[in-house]
């Protein structure tokens, strides 16, 4: 194991985190909030420790896959255990473990909450909270690749760990310039969200908040009745932007670098991922017509909740756990679905689905026509079968990972609708799920040791398993190359 | 498609299937009951009916796997209409949905009931509702190739998709020499169980049925109590035949025909099964300490549960649906795993859960060291690269198959733990799950459309999947061969 490079890529992190905690240090200057002593001294508190753990040189002659994934590993968790620090200090929220829940939900950007008064939060740590959704969104390795200048082929090691989806490809034959596209579009987008939301007559603190929560797909409000009390205009907009952030980033690269709408508006995975908004939005409203007022407010919630839990984003606007089974079980099965590759939205993404399903229609064709060859192919090019076979371990992992989970909360004795859908909620990065951590509950019921099996699975379903997975593993530790 | 060899072979066994109902027509004579006149009528038009198809010789020059497929898929479902018309005519079971939900999950050896009242069944069909169990536990094409001389290589195609596992293989070289010896194995352990429970003072009716649901890993009870009002010996020893039938037929054949007790117990699968079964039951007895009375009683509750959910028999004799959530966890996490392959067992199968594993395990390796070969080993031997292929395209359908029948069924508005496992009780042929559909609940409740949703997951769970998907496939009845 090459430690040294591995201390020094998590220095440059560290750094980095240093310089984000400025951020919420600045606005409470406006607000004049004590609290932002705290970041203030957070900030340098980083900053130092991470210059020091950078004094080395970095040495990239032995650093393989597995370097790779464990930087990325130990840099989430790391950057989360710094990055919760600010609240137990301010003793906003002075549980360790809650705090660290609460911030690795966070970076993952799944929205998990372990608050019950989210507005007692000072300014400066609601805007901390907001602003680990867009750090984590579109991932700090990413950012670290857009604006250090790294190279070696080693570097698509952390692209690949960090940057979600089943088969992750550079836009642009250099890594780093592939980052900063990514990043400028990004920025761009969620800058977009900020000057309409303004224009609709919206706070400029929620405006910014919200819209980096919708950016990350990430889910945390900043009032106790998220997105309920905003006007029906406002939830369009923020409902519209959920759902473009849940497109694969490709999609814009084609539209605004490439000049090419065709090639965008025909990728499949863009196609099948409206038309199944499209089809559950529907679906819902006539299934839960009695529960809304008329056929705008039955739209407007239905298509709300649908793009808030395909994005994996978890805003909400209506309690869907009063809703009747039907349609909430659509909403389960969009928790597992989830957005498309190379979003920022998390879940077991609509390009694994569509591999999946396609896989599975060859293979009953195989059964009946066995010399058939069992190719797959998206956007009229084939899928690898190694891509196709990595879908597969990924299902295999995944369904692991969901019953031990589900398995070991239980030890906590809640009902079984809790329990699943707690881990769903974590595991793909969404938020809220049904019954006790239902959009009007929250998770502080939970025991500390539930407490961190969710915190793993947030982090996990965020990294899609494998990096967390191979740091547990304990294989990976011994001797050997 | 050979639709002339399809009808011959359809036509055979509904002449089987005359045969059998002479079982409970001669029970009835016993009792003096007049639905036995019934039974009789129902063996006559099946024979006859049987006949009459089989009147053109059998062609296998076209008969491919396809042809397999269809068979096995039409065949289950035929003798599930004519095995549920006794009910609808003795108006035992008004309702043709109710009784073909109820023999369906007989043959498949679910023992989901509609039923509110079992004990007012007349002794006749309470022996024909158990015998449908013994019937489908071992399979009735696998009959057919024991007794009748059918051959070629086609045949294999009846056997495999009938046959458990994820990689079917004969016994001895010849065929019907397989069937027979798997045949022999399942009527002599039948035998003992039987002598066993008369010796324990059980009354003939009583040890005849009950094992008939033992040996099939049935779980239709002949009282309201199941068997919850037998005494701890008789559970006991329904116990460990329950236990004895979840095993691979393998471990039969290596003891008593090949008289090898080492080969025997080093089969990896039969290892692991028995060592879940006894963590599971003692995880159980921890956990659910205080629903007992002493340690003999917590020990033969937790493992008659453990024994009854793991081997998909689904007898009761607690109701574990007011268990602590952990221990419900675990039997859910059981309905998963099911049994061996090779048994008369449903659910994932022990053999498939080994190869996800070490799959998996292989794969994490993999990602650290890229050079590995991901060979597989069980039992010392390499598994083939198409099984372990094969596995995971079986997770891809199972998951499919869940995802689509819990959506469909929450259509009746119960509650999430009702839907999720009436699908994974039904699915892995289990009997009882949670809630609604507990071990003192049924599945009376549920509307029409859902039982059929949940007839179809028997009979899908019961041939693994693949005849029944490939039966409701539209491109399998296209043109082209």
């Amino acid at each position: 194991m090459n430690f040294a490079s591995i201390i020094y890529i998590l220095g440059k992190l560290l750094e980095i985190e240093g310089v984000l905690f400025l951020a919420p240090a600045f606005v409470s200057l406006f607000y004049r909030e004590w609290q932002g002593f705290i970041y203030f001294a957070a900030a340098a508190i980083c900053t130092v420790l991470g210059r020091l753990m950078f004094i080395k040189k970095l040495d990239l002659k032995t650093y393989y896959a597995r370097e790779g994934f464990i930087v990325v590993a130990l840099g989430w968790i790391i950057m989360s255990v710094f990055g919760c620090l600010p609240f137990v200090v301010t003793a906003e929220i002075p549980s360790f473990t809650d705090a660290l829940f609460e911030t690795v939900s966070g970076f993952t950007t799944t929205g998990s909450s372990i608050l019950n008064d989210v507005e007692s939060l000072s300014h400066c740590s609601l805007f901390w909270r907001s602003f680990t959704h867009w750090i984590g969104g579109m991932g700090v390795f990413v950012f670290m690749l857009a604006i250090l200048p790294m190279t070696g082929a080693q570097n698509m090691h952390l692209m690949r760990s960090e940057s979600p989806g089943p088969d992750v490809g550079k836009l642009v034959p250099k890594l780093g310039e592939s980052a900063k596209i990514l990043y400028t579009i990004y920025f761009g987008m969620t800058v977009l969200e900020i000057i309409i939301l303004l224009f609709s007559g919206m706070p400029l603190f929620d405006s910014v908040t919200l819209s980096f929560g919708t950016a990350g797909t990430g889910g945390f409000g900043i009032k106790n009745s998220s997105i309920a009390d905003y006007t029906y205009a406002q939830q369009l907009i923020i409902t519209i932007f959920m759902v473009l952030f849940g497109i694969n980033f490709n999609f814009y690269f084609f539209i605004f670098i490439r000049r090419s709408i065709r090639t965008a508006f025909n990728m499949d995975e863009v196609r099948v991922y409206l038309g199944v908004v499209a089809a559950s939005t529907a679906a819902i409203m006539i299934n839960s017509w009695h529960m809304f007022e008329g056929l705008s407010d039955a739209f407007i919630k239905s298509f709300f909740q649908v793009a808030s839990i395909i994005t994996t984003t978890g805003y909400g606007t209506a309690d869907f756990n009063a809703w009747p089974s039907f349609s909430k079980m659509i909403l389960v099965g969009l928790m597992f679905v989830g957005a498309c590759a190379g979003s920022t939205g998390g879940g077991f993404k609509i390009s694994r689905i569509i591999i999946m399903a396609k896989s599975y229609m060859r293979e009953l064709r195989h059964f009946i026509h066995p010399r058939l060859v069992k190719n797959i192919y998206i956007d009229g090019r084939k899928v690898k079968d190694e891509t196709v076979q990595g879908v597969k371990v990924y299902l295999v992992s995944y369904v692991i990972v969901l019953i031990v989970s589900v398995l070991l909360i239980s030890l906590d004795n809640f009902d079984f609708e809790t329990n699943f859908t707690a881990v769903m909620a974590t595991l793909n990065n969404i938020g809220p799920g049904l019954s006790v951590v239902g959009p009007t509950g929250n998770y502080s019921a939970f025991s500390v040791f539930s407490k961190y099996i969710l915190t793993f699975d947030m982090l996990a379903g965020r990294l899609e398993l494998y990096p967390l997975l191979i740091f547990i593993n304990p294989g990976t530790w011994r001797g050997h190359r």
